[in-house]
């Protein structure tokens, strides 16, 4: 998130599929060996931030995204081109995902473990789904902003990491946007690397 | 400033100065000793919190800040009751302070050694009336977000300190409304507390 509560930039497009500027947020994750080995990349460094990256992907057996953030294009699905995500063949989740959409489509099996399960009836419904397929270990809402408040609203997370981003985008997808309520949420944990501050909020 | 970028609540008036929820932006500085010694207070504590505070105050010789931080209503000055401000008889600044105001208005001395002088003729006139008093200190700009913005916009911030406070307020006045560029002005330090994170930033 910048600065300025921002989780994307503007006009987010097949080109800028994290806006204009948004691709900058993610900066501080790239060079990670904690990022690149679920993404079937070698090496990487180990900072500040490693450790924060790990424990968030540790216990994960299911993961909840928005279609916008599973990518491709709004509105119906085509059948002749349906478009398979942002996520190459061998997607870095290696578990069930769950994707909310208004528009319904088969599940989408890829390699490495991934399966796109494409969610039509809420958020509710893809959480009992996540859950049932989590096998005990944790769900992870990995976005995009409007999916994430959403269960923000409905009081539904229990944890959350904020990478906040010394940078303004001006414009863009405020995270929190008409949300004035954590839920119960508390700030309990704070690392500061150079370029980042994971903030980590708990329900009490 | 909140999570999401509000350093007030909404609807300011003289009950809720900070507007609605803001006045928990700053439960941080309270009891710290670094904040009750210059308002007169003896006691208070020490914590991770303490050597920021002691840092921002601690080579200021002048301060600028906006109309409606000064305080009272907005339009020009009733010649009966004029307001004083928020700050009481004797004030917490102990130096010259020039407030913003489109409404002219003679200066204002009060006990502790702190003026305020009310700058009709913008934020550049404001800068050099504010230099050529601090003696070589700093000037310090005290807010609230609207003059923080000009003054950020022309690029005239060498240093910014963020406090910021793990809570929504949901709607409010937004610090970087409308900014998209930090001019130059990059992370150097971050102080994380357990109810507050300071972030400090310093024009490269």
């Amino acid at each position: 998130m910048s600065l300025d509560g921002c989780t994307a930039g503007p006009e987010q497009s097949r080109k800028d599929p994290l806006g204009i500027g948004g691709e900058g947020l993610h900066q501080w994750v790239f060079p990670l060996a904690a990022w690149r080995a679920p993404h079937g990349l070698e090496g990487g460094e180990v900072n500040e931030s490693s450790r924060v990256l790990e424990e968030e992907l540790a216990n994960i057996g299911a993961t909840i995204m928005g279609r916008n953030m599973f990518g491709g294009y709004p509105g119906p699905w085509s059948s002749t081109q349906p478009w398979n995500g942002w996520w190459g063949d061998n997607p870095p989740f290696h578990h069930p995902v769950f994707v909310l959409t208004h528009h319904p489509r088969p599940p989408l099996a890829l390699d490495g473990g991934t399966t796109f399960t494409f969610v039509t009836d809420g958020i509710g419904a893809a959480l009992e789904l996540a859950r049932s397929s989590a096998g005990g270990r944790d769900v992870a809402l990995a976005g995009g902003a409007d999916v994430a408040r959403q269960y923000l609203s409905a009081g539904l997370v229990d944890e959350m990491e904020i990478h906040l981003v010394p940078t303004l985008l001006g414009k863009g997808d405020r995270l929190f946007e008409g949300i004035d309520d954590l839920h119960g949420l508390r700030l309990v944990r704070t690392v500061a690397a150079a370029d980042v501050t994971h903030l980590k909020f708990v329900r009490a």
